[in-house]
């Protein structure tokens, strides 16, 4: 007997079909003598419905009175599924953030779990009921409705997980698992059956939209296994945990790309200590994230510096740069936003030499020029032309033989 | 400076533009000094949206979950009137039923409030901020969310103000009052200024729907003055409080009607002991309810009985007598579903004499032939043929002088 964490996204609730179709994978579960708490979001589309109506109310919404008009959304799901599970003839009890309780901080709208009170859902558990819970959401130490921003429900299911010791925390999605590179890109991607916290965290950071970031981080942190699959297919997943034996003989678990990036160069810039502050302290303060950093000294006396940000932030990035090439007395600004990221993530590097030397040399037998490269402990990055982008994943998908199932 | 609750039912928060001109009379009232505690129902409409939601998961839902479900209803409105006023510079701030808290008993769907908690309240009110709470909702002792049953917002506004011991309870509806009658019926019905809390329940619970009995009653329980206004009229509505030396001089505060009932009489029953619960008995146990009850002795031997009923449960109530008087041996049974009951309500009655004759006199010179006669305390009921219904309201109206202002 196993005690399982299962959340469920907006489109796996998104009609009452869908939240029957929900009611049955739980109660085959249930039946098979699991104990099973499910997290849900809300409808898919519901939490829009309602933000649009605050809109119409305030230019800016008070954030409190957010979260107590969006965390309704979630309220409605639980209690649907607990019914559409009587329905079954499986008990079941819904609770919201409030009732479980999972207190938060009181920053509204993105706020942080402090605690979750278990003794209700043991006892629930130990009923033999499934139970019910509304993700995203919290209650504040003075009682205060509190959500946890975009993609909360993961973290909720997380830290529920964590404070139950779950044996793992299912995570239902709409994809069928993590893939060693986009599907899309190379038909002959595979899907993991193992990944460690630090590559999906790597491939998450880097485009693979299947986990929110935060909720790996958690799951990492509380040492929670992670097991992401299809809401609509069967199969096993794939499995996130922490690093072991069976593991490590893959050297490269994935490759990850990025094609909203846009890359930005100053040349010529007088090498005195402080420079790299004075380029991107205007770029922080325009609130402008920026992801890699490459400074490269061109001759005695300057300094190139590059650097990569949201392709949306591009011209005013561009604009500010130049503002600051004539301030520093440097020679010119270049930029270019028809740029990509390729990465390739692994913790097999760690511990083995020649990676990057095979991504290179792939890379150049197929004539990719490589325009920028940036390494990480799990991870090596590099910034090529955007047409080159399927020919790049192809050959490293191919060079590394992500498609081959590892021994 | 007033403590003033005010209640907002569905329709006058029904839209987005609505809500926003509650939010433009609330703010109104605030800035001349009065506090103000705001009760709101949800959106028109939302209330059935989630309860076809509901049936479509479970045949009949389970109530503890339907209550988690609708509930979310008035949380919705009561966050977006929360902003409306943000946006109006006009400090508020929203409570749910739990977040108050209104403890209530742990009757889902129906649930009696049982204590609130003032505390919050005050302090709110002390900090000059509008206080807007969820009505309809509570919370049990073990934490579970409750719900009050159709009109628990009256009832919710009621009792805070009972709490809070309000100044006065502002019903806002889509009526601008309370009516000597139906002005449907006679257009020369006329707003009441003033009107007793019995007197209100006689014509609420006749089919004046104006507000909800429950909330009436809770009112005249802890003497909280209520005054029902119309959300889209300017006006001072009808102030509903016990009775004061001033409205001593009306006779009759107004007349009220009853389209929905049936008649049934059973003759030549044989009159002995316990004789009324074995024909009352079987229509109980049908969960069939009754309205008026009379007995009549016709011989020596035999007695004749006529009830009434709601016109749904005539054909149930019909074959349920038929079966009571074949084991009764009575000699028939008849049946009437084509009549109205028409009652004149007022306090004045209780130390007049003469009403009773003008009414009876009044209704005989317009060649109405009354089928059945009721009394209470303050109201008087006849039954008559429901093609008499608008002549006999008309005629009572004149006779008793409704239409003129009194002293």
């Amino acid at each position: 007997m196993a005690l399982l964490v299962y959340k469920f996204g907006g489109t796996s609730v998104g009609s009452t079909e869908r939240i029957r179709a929900v009611a049955d994978k739980v109660k085959k579960a249930h039946d098979l003598g699991d104990q099973i708490v499910v997290v849900l979001s809300a409808m898919s589309g519901e939490t829009n419905r309602l933000i649009a109506l605050a809109k119409d109310m305030q230019e800016i919404p008070t954030e409190r009175e957010m979260d107590v008009l969006i965390s309704t959304g979630e309220q409605v799901t639980v209690a649907l599924l607990t019914m559409a599970l009587h329905a079954l003839g499986c008990e079941a009890i819904s609770y919201t953030g409030a009732q479980v309780k999972i207190l938060t901080d009181s920053s509204f709208t993105k706020a942080r779990i402090r605690e979750i009170e278990d003794a209700k859902l043991r006892a629930d558990l130990n009923d033999g009921k499934v139970v019910v819970v509304a993700g995203f959401q919290g209650i504040d130490e003075l009682g205060n409705i509190t959500t946890l921003g975009r993609g909360g429900s993961d973290t909720t299911a997380v830290a529920i997980a964590a404070a139950l010791k779950a044996d793992e925390c299912h995570i239902y999605t709409d994809v069928d698992g993590v893939y060693t590179t986009d599907p899309r890109v190379e038909p002959k991607a595979r899907r993991l059956d193992h990944i460690t916290f630090e590559e999906m965290l790597e491939m998450a950071s880097l485009g693979s939209k299947v986990l929110q970031i935060r909720s790996v981080e958690f799951a990492g942190k509380y040492n929670v296994a992670l097991r992401v699959l299809s809401s609509f297919k069967e199969g096993c997943g794939t499995l996130i945990t922490y690093e072991d034996t069976q593991m490590e003989s893959a050297l490269i678990s994935g490759i990850a790309f990025n094609r909203d990036e846009a890359k930005l160069t100053i040349t010529g810039v007088p090498d005195l200590p402080g420079v790299a502050f004075k380029i991107l302290g205007p770029i922080a303060d325009a609130n402008i994230e920026v992801d890699m950093i490459v400074q490269n000294i061109a001759d005695d006396a300057t300094t190139d510096f590059t650097f990569t940000v949201h392709r949306n932030d591009y011209q005013r990035a561009l604009g500010l740069l130049e503002q600051t090439c004539a301030d520093l007395g440097a020679r010119k600004v270049t930029g270019d936003d028809t740029i990509v990221k390729v990465s390739i993530v692994g913790v097999g590097m760690r511990s083995h030499a020649g990676i990057a030397s095979t991504m290179f040399k792939t890379l150049a037998e197929e004539g990719i020029n490589i325009r920028m490269i940036g390494t990480s402990e799990i991870k090596i990055s590099v910034v090529v032309d955007e047409k080159y982008l399927e020919l790049a994943v192809r050959a490293l998908h191919a060079a590394f033989e992500l498609d081959k199932i590892k021994a």
